[in-house]
């Protein structure tokens, strides 16, 4: 299958502004890759690419006086198959967990692990097989939180949509991935492109997308507690303890986002289409 | 200078609970080392070091049923000098930051910068110099919580210490951490030894303690909002963005500390110290 | 299946000798021990371990004048499984491999890779399954370079190893390792512990033993030139591009090797065997 | 002082070619950047960027059946500065040296050290300063090498370099290398850009050019054995052990380099030349 997919994105600021951004798709997914994947930026300032500590490749720029503009376009393969669920097999014992994933198993700014985890065990506790285990989190944060974009609020944390229980597709991913970590089910927080493939179109502009993945049995699986069902199409872009790790974008100064454009579309797989695209 | 330091710690368990602990020193002291840094527990369990995302040496073991003894001894060599203030330079501007410094730019779990930042700015803000930012806001830290043993809360965040006004050396660190951060100095959090080689001794047992670190043109540069003196003798142990990411021990599992002893003592620095030491 | 393992290594010196040791079993193997896996060394002096650039442990010390002793005994489990053969599927195309692969195709000190490459395309490269080529390069080689312990000669080269024919079994490792290159295989040396589990036991004092790695189809498999069978307990010390990155020791000066035991050996896994050992 | 430089180069094939290539600058000059650094290619084929394991960022792509070109321009800041002397210290004891530092103390590929170590230190092991005794070096290669672009053999070894005494740049930085890493200086291969700035221009086309850095006193130093004074507007692209880990491109398979070019020069620093760079 193929996907075309990119965002335009525009800040307008009144004075100089740095700013580090996870705009890239993830650097596993490059090898997908049918055409270039290159940020280009307008006017045409200094701008350049980094790993961050989590592998994700960010980039830094400083928005000029009066703002800039950024566009990227990629044409990219994808298996076309949905995600995948975890092993139904029992949870992973800590002892047998590698070093990378212990650091999903602590809290973080927005999942305060350690409050949760009477309820977590309490409610999931019981359940021995990693794949049960994840997919009556799921399931139960799906119930749990009301979705509405009214809903919003960048400093709400997994303990606060817990108790308000409303939120946006971050909310249900912090959730989800604090109470997997109370249970000792490694999880870390993703962002990336995620349209209606495959599923009937909704009536909103789209957006990056977040999601989790856990780690079961060596490999780490897709879950996603907004909509708890399996996807076709998803692109990572990063992945992190939570959002603050993954933010699309961190000005450090004032800039109005004077416009903001995701896309992802299936596309015709014939050469012609890739022609076209490229 | 010559420092003998060690622990002996001793845990109890009625089942195996798998620990992970930052027992070791920093790897960037290595070279100072005189004697062997190993821990040895008893009984004869497995027991291995890795190093965390942050560059930490770490280390792994299960409790066995029953409990764990672990215990170090090492002799260090050591500066002998005070900590080093920052330089009196102007605060190096975001863009001139290196990467690997930006991660102690975010909020964290004990570290909500965003709620700090406006308090931050209006009372530090207005300060150019580095260091004289870094000192006002050790100082004001220092004025602002009220130290005592009895007010240790482990789920204390710099946002509750701000306004609870109490705490141990953590909350001196998390909330002096924080509004570095807020006004764009990035700060990492640091445990370590710290005796009191250089000042009069407290009637206390001896702890490791926490401090933070801050960025400032091109290196880190230690402070402690606890002490609010440069002190002697820190021999740092881990560094990370909170308290969450350098617990001296995780246990994943019910384990009930009885025996926790820290010892960090300048000795002679003669050879027959050293004989005796190693 | 349960494996006793460790050395027993003394160094004679006149001078103090700085040194580098890769005698740690790999870190991936860390979760498979029994007992603490400690180097000691007598006298009682500084030594400590780091990560090298390749993820191998490695040890740094400073023989003081007269020499050490550098011992290590652990238990550690094992699978009990001979070597598992590479997928039989066509070899990875290039751009398929992953970054972290592409330095293992590249030429290194004793594998001078281009110049093998005719030669090995002509005989090799006609073979379209991985399994098939690294085989047919793994029984070349084992015909080829007759095996002797007076052949040993720590500066031949694998160019000169096919050209000489005689070697130990480093050579065998970097023949095999420089073909597999030249024909697009990603090859690694390895060295660790290779006892006579599952074989008749050989006449000759016990050492360390030197194999490679070749990446297929996602993953590293095992290969041994020098025994050209698959092999019961191997325990992979480290892996670099070749000898030069995984030596033994690495000594900065005039150190005179007075003994060396490495013992390896399979042990009853009943508990009484594991009190004992530990 | 503003530097314009970049490349245009041009590959003609038959078939699909895999590449990796090391053409960007590396990524500690990229906040120098006052336009993007981005390689464009066409056809406007996938590509990507990765770091390689000695921290260069390295390009991916196939080149498809017939070709493609790349090309890349830019603007960037640089001190104006000549290359500065390492300090007039002591040669750094090994036993102070970082552990970063140690994998360039090896032997690697085109540098045989232990061939050249006991020449190496009747040479310049006497000196004791590390400034004297890595001029004492590049003097000798200066003088021992003879240049000549007629000389270039991409299998030349240091030690063949030593007894051939002739060859070009490469050859000057890995005899110098191999000499420095004998006598216990860590010395990596650099390559980059390097134009006529400050010098009598040259009558030849414009190429990348490679160099050498030794560490010393905690720091990295640039020295140059085919030129043999310091130089201004050196722009560094990636660092390794020899010229294996920095090849400017590796083509796996049959690839024809049409056109090559390189350029960079200085530039005015007035508001327009950036715009009109821009």
């Amino acid at each position: 299958m193929l996907i075309k997919a990119g965002f335009d994105i525009e800040f307008e600021t009144t004075t100089r502004v740095p700013l580090t951004a996870l705009l890239s798709i993830h650097p596993s997914r490059n090898r997908d890759l049918l055409t270039p994947h290159r940020i280009s930026v307008s006017p045409d300032i200094a701008i350049y690419d980094y790993l961050d500590a989590f592998g994700n490749l960010a980039t830094r720029l400083t928005l000029p006086e009066g703002g800039a503009r950024l566009r990227c376009e990629f044409l990219i393969e994808d298996s076309g198959r949905p995600d995948l669920a975890a092993p139904d097999v029992p949870v992973t014992p800590i002892e047998e967990l590698p070093e990378t994933a212990l650091p999903f198993l602590l809290a973080s700014r927005y999942c305060e692990t350690e409050k949760l985890i009477p309820t977590a065990w309490q409610m999931f506790g019981g359940i021995r097989s990693a794949r049960g285990r994840v997919e009556a989190i799921v399931d139960w944060v799906h119930r749990r939180i009301q979705f509405g974009y009214h809903h919003a609020r960048c400093t709400r944390t997994a303990w606060e949509g817990y108790n308000e229980q409303v939120g946006v597709c971050r909310d249900f991913a912090h959730l989800a991935v604090t109470l997997c970590r109370a249970v000792n089910i490694p999880a870390r927080y993703c962002t990336g492109y995620l349209g209606d493939i495959g599923v009937p179109p909704v009536d909103a502009p789209m957006d990056f997308s977040a999601w989790f993945e856990v780690f079961v049995d060596g490999g780490w699986y897709t879950y996603d507690a907004r909509h708890n069902e399996p996807r076709i199409g998803r692109i990572v872009m990063a992945r992190g303890r939570d959002a603050t790790d993954v933010a699309i974008t961190t000005a450090f100064g004032p800039a109005v986002l004077k416009k903001f454009e995701v896309t992802t579309d299936e596309v015709a797989s014939e050469p012609d289409a890739v022609r076209q695209a490229a």
